[in-house]
């Protein structure tokens, strides 16, 4: 463990998207961590006001490009960098250097899933071998021997924490997953796109990438992992849609429940499993996981509910996006990696209404 | 058919909920329709513009209470009345008077099924047996004949608008229909509840009623009625979620095909049933339906995409809950009823963005 | 008057804009016209439904670019291009062809005026002098005897609706209107800006362009006109605001009573100009104008009200801006200038909620 | 100065409200305040989760009813209770408590302007006399010795940050302010009302009360000491809309300058005023406050504009007005009330987007 008075230094790569003003929001408020540079090409030379308003006053460093980025300054980076630019970067930083990745470029484990789905060859395969897959609750023990941290999906992060616990205790059939899944528009990041225009996603509700999101063969591989099984044996049904919210993410699966086993079962597995996590939340029995409940915080809801049809069960989790999703996750991450304790920075409850 | 130079008499009960307020605003451009009263109990007195203050300026008769309303100057009635009052004020109407009922009384044919979901026995069983479930594109010569008519619940129209041509074909496994519903905050009418507050709907999502709303066994009664089977062999998984929209409901039903049946077997059902529809339509190959389609419209638009679960599918389906899943089918109803074109009144194109 | 069995034949030109859109789904609804073509550059040999999904299925043709429309088979157009552009192409059309602008393009009289605010020299100054300033409610008389019509701006519909009739009859000081405007986003066009992503314009409010907005100079040219003095001598406050919702434009108007007169007056001058119009309502006394109100109308409703300060008074209206505020007003200003009833294809009721 | 070791213990009266949740939030990250007891009456026996499930999980007190409070066992109490109702429980209160009154009761000076506005006699003008305004940049002295604060409400804290340096300092017309107010619906509060249903509130914009606000004699009469003239010399134009968002509260003020001065010298004076403050921030010359600056945060954000009128100029400020409109402002005075770090526990950077 660190000494508390020495603070750990941090650089943005990608400080002009939403995950990177998330990483400086969290961080601003870290007694143990210390803002060093901020990255964005095209922003290179404005301050932080211009390129955030809402985080102008803080004293934060200004925009500069990647390639001028004084690596030897800082302890760890943090990467919300564009998929595919960020394999090339991160393996031409020094290896002393902790890198906590945001974009999903060290996700998918095997290369040729990879070149699949996100449409190129990997750049840097042997990093890919070293990289540990972020999610905190499940992998805390490898994050906090990693140097590379391939923060999950915002998606997988909270299937995965509502499913995977169910799988691998053998409580629900993993062959028949059924995953309807509900995001805001941040989750489409800032860049300009007719969809997520206001005018367009407003008082609406767009199904998107039926059964082609990426964020389906990273779930199934993880599960697989879990089940000790090859990830061709799982496939999910995942269908994501756009509402119009700019926060927060909720899934809803309807599963088939193992013969003999039932809801109440697996509410005892979830109190089993995250009774003493600091940002899982079985709710009540009945009680229904909203997205407001968690906006702005590292939490996630979750809970477990009857179905009409013998034998299924209803299982809903709610997270923030940009927090337990992403940043919140990059920086409770971060905490493990240094030894720091885990909630440091990440304590604020949610911002509800 | 009538003569066109003679107009149907209308009134409308419940005129101040939002069903009522989309009535008039269809009826107000039928050119043989003429609005003749408006009933809302604690608005008696009222000018329209008092209570819609949009539909103020188009010399709408001033509210009255519905125990002083001319029945005898009307053809038709539309009922947009709270569930329960609906079957005690039906029942005492002159029986030569047409019902377009919109509320939930005479949906379920079952009186114990009735009694199971609404919480009181029915006060007008007769009736009940003579109402037509008013589901336009499947029960339309019924409804020509009939003289009262139990318009659909709002997510019945999209479920069985999508589902009952495949189960009807044998296409799909009527035993495994997982429906994930999404609506704007119109479908929980214009009464105050907390959950419908700018301030909690807003910015967030919220699931509710699940495996335990009222439209699951209405879903059920009707694919058990087209497969000629009892309702209690059709269980269906329903689950819907509040969303950050005035209007808008979309269905995203995870189905499994038949053996030896694929999507391409499922449009081309969809195209033979809906192919000569004025308000159903399916969208090209590919494209996603969107509430957006169909905001302020008497549209159904869907659609049916491959799933990643080799033998499922993923079907979805978007309607204007204010429109074709009430008052529009309504009046589509009442053309039906009065023998004129189906879809007068009905013409205006979707409101977008 | 036209004989009622022909058609007249319309192309809208630069019909993938919101404004091309809502000309569409007006029209549609027209008897007296048929939409003969649509021009859309980047998306010409596309379908409708590519563009805008919501006009899919009713039969509209492929885009087409502008310069292969066959401009012999159309009676008038549209233009809903780009400001700049449109005064290229329109000055090298058939000078038989009825045009009907919905851009900026000629909206300012002046050309060094013009220069000064759009940043190049007007392309087509003699066109300019033969063009009618499009507020159909005042300038009703030219325009049935116009050739081009140059439709107001949406924030200058509003005001001038509100403020001409009081600056005409003297009631108010013309040196002294403080206009505080707010608008939904459509107001800024399908271009991809971020300023208008959900995730940037949701729940949140922009003031913008303060002092430099557009729509002062042709606000303060058409009440300079009206009160026949110079441009220059007429200098308003305009300050409008960007919020979270897609249509609708409001209005505050801050204003000072000319000495000697009331609210009631003010009143009163607004029943005698607007009593017979079919789109402009005075709302009763105390009533409140909201875009609620209005939204997918042709509609725009007004009041005013006491001030606390002595001698000053609010005035409050509201429209649609793409309909009253563009497309709709352009539809009306088509009416007036075939001899048709100026509100064919505008009856619709607003859309609320 | 307390001891550091020591905590303060606080009571929060009407916790079900909008506000009592919001001080709760923020009381939760205090290192130097535990909170004690939550009042609510008709919630009274339930867990917070049940209230608001947001903060589910905290260990926060169960509700109880406000005769059970046990008043000795805190050092003050926030109360966020029903106007009228706070003045007779307060006055019941053992003097040695400090409170902190999120209400209205206190905030009018003057009995007779109270019953004016409120509709009926102040209940408590002993208690009146020696409330202080807790506009904390300006009252910062008399807080600090108060044992009653009577905080501000959400326009006026807006409106005087902005105003009261500028009329103080001579440099705009006191008796030409005319405010353009504008705030998301929580300014509402959680009651029901048809006005703040997300179906009526959704997709438009409504002013209300105009030129009846009970936050312009408030306003009136802090501008009015501030220049030490009576209350009834001082009258603003008021008129505030509601916007379809839940936080957020923006003021647009159109000020006309005095003889001589200049935009850059009402810039001087914000600088020279608040250059300082943890919580106001002037904006960069030419950037434009939007209430997305400040969402969660207690800053406020102001700027001011020249005007096309000459001799006037606009003034923008935002704030949170669930923040530093109220509960957060609370905190900030009760850290200046018991000699604390001013910023305490209101450090957290706007949540964004």
């Amino acid at each position: 463990m660190m000494k508390s008075t020495q603070k750990i230094r941090a650089g943005i790569l990608g400080a002009s998207g939403y995950t990177g003003a998330e990483a400086m929001r969290l961080l601003l408020r870290h007694p143990n961590t210390e803002i060093c540079f901020l990255t964005a090409d095209r922003k290179a030379g404005q301050p932080v006001h211009d390129v955030y308003p809402h985080l102008g006053g803080y004293g934060l460093p200004d925009m500069i490009s990647v390639d001028t980025a004084p690596w030897d300054d800082v302890d760890v980076v943090f990467c919300g960098l564009p998929h595919g630019t960020t394999q090339e970067i991160i393996a031409s930083l020094p290896k002393t250097l902790k890198v906590i990745d945001l974009s999903a470029d060290f996700r998918i484990e095997d290369p040729a899933t990879y070149e699949e789905w996100y449409g190129h060859e990997h750049f840097a395969p042997d990093l890919q071998s070293e990289a540990v897959y972020g999610l905190t609750e499940i992998n805390r023990d490898e994050i906090g021997n990693a140097r590379l941290v391939a923060c999950p999906g915002c998606y997988p992060t909270a299937v995965l924490l509502a499913l995977m616990p169910l799988t691998s205790a053998g409580l629900i059939d993993s062959n028949d997953l059924v995953i309807d899944a509900k995001s805001g528009t941040t989750g489409a990041g800032r860049g300009l796109k007719q969809i997520t225009l206001f005018s367009e996603a407003g008082e609406g509700l767009s199904p998107y990438s039926i059964a082609s999101h990426r964020h389906a063969p990273e779930i199934e591989q993880e599960i697989a992992k879990s089940l000790r099984v090859p990830a061709a044996d799982i496939r999910v049904n995942f269908v994501p849609h756009l509402v119009p919210m700019s926060r927060g993410e909720l899934i809803t699966g309807h599963v088939r429940l193992s013969s003999g086993k039932s809801v109440d079962d697996l509410r005892a597995e979830y109190a089993s499993v995250y009774g003493d996590e600091p940002f899982v939340r079985l709710l009540p029995k009945g009680a229904v996981p909203q997205t407001q409940m968690v906006r702005g915080s590292n939490n996630c809801v979750l809970n477990v509910f009857e179905d009409r049809i013998p034998g299924r069960a209803t299982i809903i989790a709610a997270i923030d996006n940009l927090v337990k999703g992403s940043s919140g996750q990059a920086v409770q991450n971060m905490n493990v990696m240094f030894g720091l304790e885990e909630t440091t920075a990440l304590e604020q409850a949610p911002l509800f209404p």
